[in-house]
C-alpha cells in the first residue's frame, strides 16, 4: 500500500502525463490482480490481453503502448517515457499492511533460537527447527516442517504439509533493476510468494519474492537442494525440480514437469504440462506439453542425441583410432 | 527402528505376499547393512550380488526379482507389486533411538546462539560458530570447526579435524519419491551421513541423508561452496570437488577424484580412482580410473576437444572471416 | 600478523635458503600490499611485474624464480623448493589483530537472535535481520540491510547501502590446497573481503575470503542468489551476476560486465569492461572488453550460434524429417 493520492499527483512527482480520469490510487498491483484503487504497469506488448481485461483504476505505460492501454476498461492512463524508473521510485514507498500479533498454534513445536516476527501465523502440529526465522506477516499452515536455519520471508504464504529444508530461503528479494541514465536502480520487490500444500523445498534453496503479483509453487511440487526460483515464476502442480536447477524470472512450468539437475530456464519461458527438461539443459524458448528437451540451447532430446552422434562420427580419426 | 512385528503383519497392513519363514522385524536396512532382525529392500537387479550375500532376516522385492531374492541365505521374502510404495509407508514409522543427554567436551568452544540438541556430542577443542545448529544424536569429533549458521543434522557423524563452512547443511533430507497412482509419495530418509576425518565442506554446501544406509564423505575429501551431494553418494578419500558441483543419488567417487566447478554426475554413476571430471562436465556413465572427461554428455577430454575443433572448422565462414 | 622473527628463523623452521639481508618479518602479504616488515610470496612468473615493484621486505619464491625475484627492490629472498607448503604452515600461525569492543550505531536496528562479535562495527540506520551473524572485526557501513541468517565473516569490510541477502555468506574460507608428498595441505585464508557501496548480494550466495590480499566486489555490483565468488576474485563496478554463477579464484571482471545465470569463469581469467557472458557459458580464457561469449568452452556468441546451426544442418535427417 502507498499513501492514497491522485494519479496526477504521482505523475507530478515522477514525471509523465495523465490521460482520462484522475483516480485516487492506493496500491500498485499487476494487471491481473489490480482493482479500481490500484495502479497497474503495462510495459510489454506481451501483456496486451491482460491490459484489455484489467480492472485497474489506472494503467502506467510507455508511449508506445498507449493505444493498447486505451482498450482497457479503466479510464486513466499514465504515460511515462521510462515506466520502470517511475515504478522503482514508487515501489520504494510501498509499505506492508499493519501486522497484528503472532499467532502460533498451541500444538506447534518451535525449537530453540527460532525468531517469529509480529503478525506471523504458525499452524497446528507444525514443527519449526532451531534458529529458523519466520518473518513479519508470513503464514505457515498445519503439519508443516520448517528446517533449522530456514527463512520464511515477510508476508510469505505457506500451505499445509509443506517441508522447507534447512537453510532454505523463501521470499528473498527478486533480482530486478532498471537503467536510469548511467545508474542502475533497484526495483523493490513487493509481491508475494505462495507455496501451496504438500510442497517440498530442499536445503539452501531460494525462492524469490515477486516484483508485483505472485511467485507460486503449486501443490505437490518437489524442489531439491540449492534450486533457485526467480521472481514471479510459477511451478505447476506436482512438478519435480532436481538439485541446482535455476528458473529465471517469470518462468511458467506446467503441471507434472520434470527438470533434471543443474538445468536452467530463461526468463518468461513457458514449459508445457508433463514436459521433461534433461539435466543441464539450458532452455531459452517455450517447450510444448509432453516434450523432452536437452542441451543448450535446449532442443528435442532425439535431435540433441543425433547431433552429438553426428559430430562424434565426423570428428573421429580416420582409422578408427581414438 | 520400527515397532517389532512379524513380517506377515507388515504384509497384512501394506499388501503383498510373504514366502518362507515369518521372522520378527525390528529395523529397515540396506542389503549390505541388514541383520537377522532387519528387512532389506531388493528393488533393482543391479543389487543381485548384495541380495545373494545379505544377512537380512527378510527381503522385500517386486515379483520380477523373486527368483534372485530366493538365492539369499535369509529365508523370508516379502513380494510386493510396488515395494517402494510399501517402503515409503514403512519408513515413515521409523523412529530414531532414544537419545541421552548432550555431551560437549569442556575444551570445546561454543559461540553464542548455537543450539545443541539432546544426544549430540561435541569433541575436544572443537569450535562451533554463532547460530550453528547441532541436531539430536549427531556426533562431532575433536578439533573440528563448524561455521556460523551451519546445520549438522540428526544422527550425522563427523570425524576429527573436519571443517564445515558457514551455512552448510550436512544431513538434509534426501530427494526421493515414488509414484503411487497419481500421487507422488515422499520416501522418508532414515539413513546416515558420515563425514570422515580431515574433510572440508564449503559454505552453503548440502549433503543429503541416505534413504537407507550411508552417505559418506571419506577422509581428506575437500568440498567447496554450494556443492550438492545426493543421498547415498560416496566421495572417496582425498577427492576434491570445486564449487557448485552436484552429485546425484548413489554416485560413487573413487579416491583422489578431481571434479571441476559446476560439473554434475548422474545417479548411480561410478567414477574410478584418480579420474578427473572437467568443469561443467555432465557425467552420465561410469568413468574409468585415471580418465579425464569433459562436456555433456561427458566423454574423454581429448575426444571432446577434437569434436569442438572439428565443428569450428566446418562452421567457419569460407573466406576465413569471423 | 605473525610473531616477529628473522627471515632466517622462518627458513630454519620451514626449510629453504635465505639470500641477501635477514630482515625481521611480522606479516605475510601479497606482493602488491606488502611493506618492509612483510614477507610476500612470488610463486608464478605471471606476477613478475609485481615482484619487480614490490615493497616487501622479503620475497618467498621457488628456485625457478630466483632470478626474477632478484630484480625486486627488497633485498631478502627466501628460496624454498615448495613455497606453498611453507606458506600453508606459516599462514596457520597468522593471528588477527586484537579487536576492540563492538560499535553498533544507535540508529542501527538489530533484530532478535543476531550475534555481533567483538570488534565488529555496524553503521547508522543499518538493519540486521534475525539470526544473522556479524563476525569479529568486521565493518558494516551506513544504510545497509543484512538479511536473516546471513553471515558477515571475520574482518570483512562492507560499504554503504549494501544489501546482503538471507543466508548469504560473505567471507567464507577460500578453497586452496597444496600437495605435500601424498597429503593435501589446507592453505589458511587470511586475506580480506571488501564489498563496496551499493552492492547487492543475493540469498545464500557465497563470497570467499582471499588467501592473501583482497576479494573485492566493487561499487554498484549486483549479485543474485546462490552465486559463488572465489578467493581473490574482483568484480568490477556495476557488474551484474545472475543466479548460480560461479567465479573461480582470482577471476577479474571489469566494469559493467553482465554474466548470465549458471555461467562459470575459470581461475585467473580476465573479463574486459562491458563484456557479456551468456547464461551457462564456461569461460576458460580472457574475454575482450565489450565482447559477448557463449557456450563451453566460451567463444564469440556469433560463432557459437553458427556452429550450432551448422551442426543442426549436418545432422538433420535426409528428407527433412525430424
Amino acid at each position: 500500500m502507498i499513501r492514497r493520492q491522485r494519479l496526477s499527483a504521482l505523475a507530478g512527482k515522477l514525471g509523465g502525463e495523465v490521460r482520462g480520469t484522475d483516480p485516487l490510487v492506493r496500491g500498485v498491483r499487476t494487471l491481473e490482480e489490480a482493482g479500481p484503487a490500484d495502479l497497474a504497469p503495462f510495459t510489454h506488448v506481451r501483456f496486451r490481453r491482460l491490459a484489455e481485461t484489467t480492472h485497474a483504476g489506472a494503467i502506467l505505460c510507455p508511449p508506445a503502448l498507449v493505444a493498447r492501454a486505451g482498450r482497457a476498461k479503466s479510464a486513466a492512463i499514465w504515460i511515462h517515457p521510462e515506466p520502470w524508473v517511475a515504478l522503482a521510485t514508487l515501489l520504494a514507498l510501498v509499505r506492508p499492511p499493519a501486522r497484528g500479533g503472532r499467532r502460533v498454534h498451541r500444538t506447534a513445536r518451535v525449537a530453540k533460537g527460532v525468531v517469529i516476527e509480529p503478525g506471523a501465523k504458525v499452524g497446528a502440529r507444525t514443527r519449526i527447527g532451531p534458529n529458523a526465522v519466520v518473518c513479519a506477516g508470513s503464514t505457515i499452515g498445519d503439519d508443516c516442517e520448517i528446517g533449522p536455519g530456514a527463512v520464511v520471508g515477510a508476508g510469505v504464504e505457506i500451505g499445509r504439509r509443506v517441508r522447507i529444508g534447512p537453510g532454505a530461503v523463501v521470499g528473498s528479494d527478486g533480482f530486478g533493476y532498471v537503467a536510469s541514465g548511467d545508474k542502475l536502480l533497484r526495483i523493490p520487490h513487493v509481491g508475494r510468494v505462495v507455496v501451496e500444500d504438500d510442497v517440498d523445498v530442499g536445503a539452501n534453496a531460494c525462492i524469490a519474492r515477486a516484483t508485483l503479483g505472485t511467485t507460486r509453487v503449486s501443490a505437490g511440487a518437489r524442489i531439491d537442494a540449492l534450486v533457485q526460483i526467480g521472481h514471479n515464476a510459477v511451478v505447476g502442480e506436482g512438478s519435480i525440480l532436481a538439485a541446482q536447477v535455476g528458473l529465471a524470472g517469470s518462468v511458467r512450468l506446467g503441471r507434472g514437469v520434470q527438470v533434471g539437475g543443474q538445468a536452467g530456464v530463461a526468463d518468461h519461458v513457458e514449459i508445457g504440462d508433463g514436459a521433461r527438461l534433461a539435466a543441464k539443459a539450458g532452455v531459452i524458448g517455450d517447450v510444448a506439453p509432453g516434450e523432452t528437451v536437452a542441451g543448450y540451447p535446449a532442443r528435442p532430446r532425439a535431435r540433441w542425441l543425433r547431433e552429438h552422434a553426428t559430430l562424434a562420427r565426423i570428428a573421429a580419426p580416420k582409422r578408427g583410432r581414438r
